[in-house]
């Protein structure tokens, strides 16, 4: 299982730096520091490697504590802001998911994984009260997976990431509205994982 | 200029069909029927052509009629959600803006002018009175981009754009409690351009 992570971390480095069409086999095995056979029995091929990259993004994650929830919800997207300027893993998998027709690898069970996980917090958050009795969570989750994938390429673009908490706090502040009551958007506190553009 | 059209619509035809890293100069001059010295005189470069698709990506959009304002912002969206399904340049331009690391173009201004053309339309709504006082104009504009790009990546994962219009207006209904009155949101009409899937 040692091979598989550091084959995994430096497959990631190296399509986070050059993307899928730039990366090799060879670059990656030479940065891994093991043997060709061991690509081929882990993940078979370049492409298995950009899949386990996408499928594992969240696995360098340590996600905030709490409740679920609003406020937990709303920590995780700015936890995941912050952790976007600099987990090295999570960067790779963001970047081949969103340029992964290059590579034809038709990988929507990520997105699906990330909108699940958001709907969960929802339905948490609706059992604890906190919903607007019409609010459509799962159009919700859909929607907030959508705006921040979004929100990042554009981030990416404009700042090399840097103002990425700022843009999803602001994608939260037209959002809340359809979803919570005045009171309960009041108590939500927008927390701040690392400065604007600093790195770890 | 004419040779300027035939070989921009050629270079939409081939970046659409396989990505900035697969076309080649060789590939869009035969698409095109024209000689090298034409792509040279007029872009330059496959670069050049590359930020030509993604800057005029709109030029064979024939964008809805009607009064400025939160209808005629609806129906933009709508009407971009189903050019997505047909239109080679919009779908070619819109391709390489997501992909465009790959090829080390840095286009933010396409994201700009998208996010100032939706924020025209939301300040004409706004003087109009169809927004809530407190609406931010820039931040609903900039979460508008953000949201369309990331559901048409969702979307072309999903379904091959099939579902796109669906997910635009499951967009706007969590957009616009923030956005609009209640009564305003009562009155707009989510117009469907074609049919799912369809292909004219």
């Amino acid at each position: 299982m040692r091979t598989r992570e550091v084959l995994l971390r430096a497959a990631a480095e190296v399509f986070g730096e050059v993307g899928y069409p730039g990366a090799s086999i060879t670059k990656i095995i030479d940065r891994a520091g093991v043997t060709t056979g061991a690509v081929y029995f882990h993940f078979r091929s370049k492409e298995g490697l950009a899949r386990a990259v996408i499928q594992e993004q969240a696995a360098d994650l340590d996600f905030p504590e709490g409740e679920p929830g609003l406020q937990h919800l709303l920590d995780l997207t700015l936890y995941l802001a912050s952790e976007l300027q600099r987990n090295t893993l999570l960067r790779a998998g963001v970047r081949l998911a969103v340029e992964q027709s290059e590579a034809g690898l038709q990988e929507y069970s990520i997105y699906e994984w990330w909108a699940e996980r958001f709907g969960e917090e929802l339905d948490e958050a609706r059992g604890r009260g906190e919903l607007l009795p019409d609010a459509d969570t799962g159009a919700f989750a859909s929607t907030l997976v959508a705006a921040f994938t979004g929100a990042q390429i554009m981030s990416q673009l404009a700042s090399g990431r840097a103002d990425l908490p700022r843009r999803i706090t602001s994608m939260w502040r037209c959002l809340l509205p359809g979803l919570a009551p005045a009171d309960v958007i009041g108590r939500l506190e927008f927390t701040t994982y690392g400065e604007e553009g600093s790195t770890r």
